[in-house]
This record gives structure tokens, sequence and C-alpha cells, in this order.
């Protein structure tokens, strides 16, 4: 049986598709989603209902003879409802969404990003592959997010150091990172590779690689190395760096990472 | 007058219903809801426009023969607009909600309980009667909250101790207990009955009953008894336990937490 | 080219509007928004895609004999899709929204004001001219905001000292001031003018004009004349009073504010 009203390979009919937008194959659209001019969706993606995607940009509201950018959304896409994808954006494949994320123009996403419900990137960002944002996060504008980063519910990364001014400075976060529930990145703050900033942490300076830092204001804890389990049967385990003994929706499920590392150098040696 | 578009007792032309739903007595409906398969809403319910009920979990996007789980919500709810609560729970009656909350799978509510504006309960959880959300809260998975709880807004119940990982530790709130604005309650941590947490506090450590904390992270203020009101009028009143001097919306409304206690007692003695 | 679905100056024929509204010259009106009795909106505006105007208060839901006090929204709106406006609030010309905003009833919104995706403004508010609130900020019930205020994401303006409890206690913010990322201001905090909130501060005592306050617990930096830029190139500039720099979307822009504040000046003088 399949879900009334959310058929797969449906596009439902209060859906409203611009004509000079292009759907790829089987590709599932949920009821009242709205696609303006110039998106491109991937194939075999599925769209939940009261989404809008191809959103005009602010110069839509003042400019007579404005037109949507491109929005490239590649295959396999899961967009969840009430998702607001801007036009003027490029997304990887394998996207996934919770809902209500909103995702504004000049952004560029890698491939296997998931975004957590009510998260908002605010444009003009780059995300790398396989990161990982929770639910309202907040990713300011000119942020550079690497590969295989955390981003815990209710993050910000700031971008102005002076408010209000012209000045933006945006956040980098090095790959592997792992940012706690409700922390703030001040404007221009670069985070190193493989670091954890600690949930509720506001944090003023750089954080070097493999650096835990924690506290309003963050204070260098040391090395993430230093992590143990406590949990009862699990004492004594290195936590740190995650990619060491987390595998789930990441490329090296079920072989680790260390083993898909090798896979890896031996086929660009290969190459 | 009855209000144009959202006339009570009426379901929306517009709504989409499955025919698998079941829909009570005297229900209203507003424009451009969707309900999926298997969603029950009990009697003299009032549906906001653009709400999602029976919203399907993750295995839909997996599983070809998926089929949604029941949602069973009870008489008298009242589900703001943009609201979307997951297949696959229960919810008891008189529920109330905010705009765009999200209640996910697998999770049980009381009677009586409301759930503040863009709130998210994201899975697994157990809510007791007339517990009291508002807006902006994240409760994570697994999380158990007790009977007349407040949580304020922005707080978080967060699970994984050490982010990311397996490892799944709800956050437990005992009766009649206070979680003041944007606080987080880290994994795993035991809330007491009648106790306050403080605003913008990190709780590292488990609060035992009666207890105030407050900050970040946060520190063991003492005995709840000893908060007095400092407003001209009111001074030395003692605020707290508040189910002393608070009634709006509670079962002791008119009467009072002590005659209502005592009734309850007789009650239970004459049964 | 006009965008399709969003054809500037056209009444999308999904939109939902009672006969009881009453909309001005050249609105934008997109799909599937719903306008409830006694709307009214000025010429020009632009209400986006699954929006809500006129939403009923909470007496809806418990009086039979209901009806919608009037909205008033002035020309040049511009209101983002999914946004939710009450009925009973009253809103000046050039109003700007994100996506998702919420404004509730008895609320007063001068001028030219901005309020970004997701933000919540919980009624019997006011708010003066120029002011701008970015996105995810709640705004308590009888908080009072002056004119050209800035509030930075997920801040929250408190009302209740005891919660839950029966008093009210709105915060007030004077002209010009600056309150950053998710600060929190505690019930009945005063912020002078021309003052600034760090990122991030738990704000218990009133903060008196032209001051710095940061932390958790806030504490008092000095003058915010001490805030020198160091940003190569900018070294050693005044930040604050933000007035003196900062001009976009300000009614000085192109003059500079002294010269805006002696043509005003003389411009009282003259009438």
């Amino acid at each position: 049986m399949n879900m009334s009203g959310f058929e797969r390979g449906m596009i439902n009919p209060s859906a409203m598709i611009s004509p000079n937008a292009v759907i790829g194959q089987n590709v599932t659209i949920g009821a009242h989603t709205i696609i303006y001019d110039n998106v491109h969706i991937g194939d075999n993606s599925i769209i939940g209902p009261h989404c809008i995607l191809g959103e005009p940009a602010a110069e839509y509201y003042s400019q007579m003879d404005y037109q949507n950018p491109p929005l490239s959304i590649s295959e396999r896409a899961i967009i969840r409802s009430g998702s607001i994808i801007y036009s003027g954006s490029v997304i990887g494949p394998d996207f996934e969404t919770g809902h209500r994320v909103c995702v504004r123009e000049k952004t560029k996403i890698g491939k296997n990003c998931r975004i957590g419900t009510l998260s908002d990137i605010q444009g003009d960002c780059i995300l790398g592959d396989y990161v990982r944002i929770h639910g309202n996060v907040q990713v300011g504008q000119k942020s550079k997010i690497g590969n295989f980063v955390w981003v815990y519910p209710y993050t910000v990364l700031t971008n102005d150091p002076y408010p209000p001014s012209n000045i933006i400075m945006g956040v980098e976060i090095g790959d592997y990172s792992v940012i706690a529930t409700k922390s703030v990145l001040l404007p221009g703050i670069k985070i190193g590779k493989d670091s954890l900033v600690g949930a509720m942490s506001l944090v003023r300076h750089d954080v070097p690689d493999e650096t835990v830092v924690i506290g309003n204001p963050a204070k260098n804890l040391g090395s993430i190395h230093h992590i143990f389990n406590t949990q009862p049967g699990m004492e004594g385990n290195q936590m740190y760096p995650w990619r060491e003994h987390f595998e789930r929706g990441m490329p090296w499920q079920g072989i680790g990472y260390q083993q898909w590392k090798l896979m890896l150098q031996k086929k660009d040696h290969n190459v």
C-alpha cells in the first residue's frame, strides 16, 4: 500500500510547478509545494508538502526585470515538508533535510549533507561533504564548513564583529570537528580539524586542531584524545576523534574509518 | 458571525484527508491541512491550516512496503497552523499547540498538555499530564517528563553524551519542576520534583527535589523555599513550589492546590 | 519575464481571502495564503505564499460569537512566506519580514521595521520605527522596543520573574541600542539608549545609556565609546554608537546621521 496523498513517484496535483523548472525522473512532490522558475531537481528525489524551491532573492522585490538564477538540487534528495530553498544555490547528491529548513542563495553544499528541522543557512556559504547540521542551527553568511562536520542544535555561526556594521567575517570549521548544542562562534573564528566545542560555549578565539574548548567564554581544555567514556561497560574508551568509532551514515560504514581511508589512498594511488 | 475560511465544525475543502483516516464528530480542519493514513482525531478538535498529521516516519523513504503506524489524537485538541505530528504517537485529551510544532513518532503525551510555537518533540518521548512546554523547546529522544512540568523557551533536552555516538541517554524531569528559558540539560540528567533550573543554565549534574540551580555550568543555590517575591506589595511571598499560588489552567483552578489534593485523596480512599 | 506563480500585482488563485478583508491597490499575494476577516492590507504590498494574516486570537477557541478584531498592515509591506500575523495589531508602512515570522495580537509596530525568519513577537508589544529584529528572536508580551533598535538571533525578551506566575513585567529597550546574538533579558529589565549587550549575555540588571555589558551573568564593561575596530585598515575606529558609521536602510543613508539630525531639527524649527 502506498501513502495516500504522498504516493512515491507522483507529483501531487495541488503542487504548483513553474513551466521553467526541470524535474528529473521518478521524483515525488507533496501537496501545495511551489517550485519556481529555473529549479532543477535530480532523479529519484522526494520533496515533501508545503515546500518552496527556487525562492526569489531580495532583488525580486526591487527589480522589475528580476529573473530567478538557477537552483540545482542533485539526485536522491529528501526534502521534508515546509522547507524553503532559494534560487541561486548548488546542492550535491543525497541531500536530506528536516522540516522547515531554509537554505538561501549563493550556497554550495557538497554530497550527502543533512540539515535538521528549522535550521537556516543564510546564504553565500560553503558546506563540504557529509556535513550533519542538526535542528535550529543558524549558519551566517560567508561561513565555510569542511567535510564530516557536526553542528548541534541552536548553534549560531555569526559574521558581524561590530553589529551592525558593513564588515562580514565568516566562520570556518575544519573537517571532522563537532560543535555541540547552543554554542556561538564569533565572527571570523577558525575551528581546526577534529576539534570539539562543548555545549553552550561562546567561542572568541580560534581553536587549534584536535582541541576541546568549552564555556562562556570558551576555555581550552586540551586534547580531544583525553576524553574517555565513563559509561558502564565502556569505561576508558577514547571517544574522539569520533570517526574512529562512529559509522552510521558515513562512507566507512561497515568497514571502519581506517580501512576506508586505506582504500581511498589505494584508489588515489592507482589513478 | 463565523470566521470566513475557518468555520467551526467544518472541514475546509482544500484540506486533503486520507480515506484511511478517522475524523471524530464536530472536528474543524483548516485550509491546506494534510491528514495521512491511519490518523484518528477525537471529537470536538480544531486543527488549524497548513498542518500535517500522520507524517510518515523515516522508514517511508527506504521501505517500499511502508505503512503508516496509527496516530491517535484524543478529543478537544487545538492544533494551531503549520504543526506536524508524526504517525506512531498517542496524545491525550485537551492537547493544545502553538504554530509549527513538531511531534515525532513513538511519543506518548498525557492529558491537557500544551506545546508552544516551533517546539520539537523529537520522538520516543514520554510527557505526563498538564505539561507546559513553551516555544522553541527541543525535547530530545528518550526524554521523560513528569506531570505539571514547565519548560521555557529555547531549552534543549539533549541525549548524546559524546556527540556523535550511538549512546542515547534521555533526560528525566520530575513532577512540578520548572526549567527556565534557554537552559541545556545534558544527556541522562535527572531533575527531581518541585525543582527550578534558572535561565541560561547548563545542567551537568542531577538536581535533587525542591532545589534551585543556575549558571553555566549550573550551581546549586539551595532550597526553592528560599525564593521570595521582591515585587512591591508582594514582598516576602514564597514563590515556590509554584503550585501553591498559581492556578491558571490547572485542575486546582478555583480551589487551590491543597484543597484539590485533599479531594483527590478522599476520592482515592472512597474507591 | 515575471516569476511564474508569484507574478507582481497578482493574487494567486489558490489564496483564500475573506470577503471581509480589504486589499489595497497593486498587492501581490502568493499561493495558499489565507487572509481572514477584518484584515486591511496597504497598497503595493507583497505577501508571500503559505502566510496567514488575521490569525484569530485565543478567544476564537472558546467564544462562539468571536469576531476578528482588525489587523492593519500599511503600504509597501513585504511579508515572506509562511508568516502568521494575528488579528488585532497595527503595523506601520514599509514593514518587512523573513519567512515564518509570527506577530501576535495587540501589537503596535512603527514604520520601516524588519523582523527576521522565525522570530516571534508574542503580543501586546510596542516596537518603534526602524527596528531590526533578526531571526529566531522571541519578544515576550509587554515588551517595549524603541526606535532604531537591533536585536540579534535567538535573543529572548522574557517577562515572568517567577515562572509560572501571574506577574508580567515587560522588558524595555532604548533607542539605538543593540542586543547581540543569544542574549536573555530578564523580566522588567530596562536597557538604556545607545547601549550594547554582548553575545550570550544573561542581563539581570538595568543597563544605563551608552553602556556595554556582556557575560552570564552580564557584567558592565563601561562605555560604548571605548570599543575600537581591530580590523586591518580600520584600526582604532570607534564602532559605537553605530549610527555614526552605519547607514544601510536607515533614513540617514547617503547623508550621515549628523546631517540627518540637523535636517530634522531644522524641519521641526520651521514648523
